[in-house]
């Protein structure tokens, strides 16, 4: 089968998804996005052969290899717990995104880089989504994008992410909260369910229904959760 | 923090979880147990300063980066949709695994070859535990190790593990299926509903539903799902 990652070409009708990768990032924070969306282009290749719905690509700060290149000539990004991740392109060679993803884990170094929070501030103005996972909301945060806006995060982080950023509402008790183009969701495994919504929000409720079935993933369609 | 994947050092108490990651291996099939395992870990040493319960490893066939070795000097993994995984250890470098999990994803040129099968074999005959998630079932399957056992798969590969493997008693309808020590997942996701139960299993009920907390995973303890 094609890869629809780094391989990807310039089909016209391609949602470009960039899901930033940085050391110490929550594993399934950014896993869990990959799978949805890259599930997803392939349920619609079946029916549209040849189609590339979403393309996705790991994008990380510096001192990756180029998109299509072959040689592996990088400074891989350590995921949080060890896991080892070549990105696909970094902030310099990555196509013009139409949702932007940025996972959590342990996000104070990336707090402190301004060259990162500025590229979050950048890609998501030119950017359709810019969605959060877990403690990813602390980062769009910092980039201002959450200012007088209604956001989650993981439910162990919202006291903080209130006391660091007062002007934003902090739903708590929810998968995620849609705010039109800047979406957050709740922690880790939440981001499953909200990169379900986007797909519904970006392809139809059929395709993110029939995502969440090739995954068994029992998709938290409404937006409120009891017991975290 | 400490990084208990290829950090980790020769504790007695840990145990050493192998996940084995090949070419168009399924993202979330790898990326489900570890982010699992990782973060059990992680809760656990929140009360039990510096220990490393799960020890996770990713293990490639060939040409991987030693463990512990800092330098990158290897043929990454391209995991199913184009993610490239530098891997932990190869066959020839692993420790002794205590639980070995084999993910699935495109397993048909994993399994045309001897090597990797008997591989699973000789390690799944050490281990306390070896599991599957989703197509990861056909390779235990040709291994050997399912011969006139209860197993489950992707429920839409049912059919094909059936035909292949009359010898199977192949079960649908449920998250896992666990024989002691071979144990099977449904799909993608499921292998995160059977990673907690191995974290039950070898850690306490207790560790289990912290992690699923952590993870805001809605775990699915009884093993039988209605819809898929």
């Amino acid at each position: 089968m094609s890869a629809p990652g780094a391989a990807c070409g310039p089909i016209a009708s391609t949602f470009h998804i960039g899901i930033y990768v940085f050391n110490d990032v929550e594993v399934l924070d950014f896993a869990g996005p990959y799978e949805v969306f890259t599930t997803a282009a392939r349920m619609h290749a079946r029916d549209v052969p040849g189609s590339e719905l979403f393309c996705v690509y790991s994008v990380s700060e510096v001192g990756q290899v180029p998109i299509l290149a072959e040689r592996e000539r990088t400074a891989s990004v350590r995921a949080r717990a060890g896991l080892r991740v070549l990105p696909d392109a970094d902030f310099t060679n990555h196509p013009t995104l139409d949702v932007l993803i940025v996972p959590g884990g342990v996000v104070d170094a990336e707090l402190a880089k301004p060259p990162v929070i500025d590229w979050i501030r950048r890609t998501a103005a030119q950017a359709k989504i810019t969605a959060s996972v877990c403690t990813g909301a602390f980062l769009l945060a910092k980039a201002g994008l959450l200012a007088g806006k209604r956001a989650t995060t993981h439910w162990e982080d919202v006291s903080a992410l209130r006391a660091m950023f007062p002007a934003i509402s902090v739903e708590q008790n929810t998968r995620w909260v849609d705010e039109g183009n800047i979406v957050t969701s709740a922690g880790i495994s939440a981001g499953i369910d909200m990169s379900l919504h986007l797909v519904e929000r970006l392809a139809g409720r059929e395709l993110a229904l029939r995502t969440a079935r090739q995954m068994e993933f029992d998709w938290t369609e409404n937006q409120h959760q009891a017991s975290f």
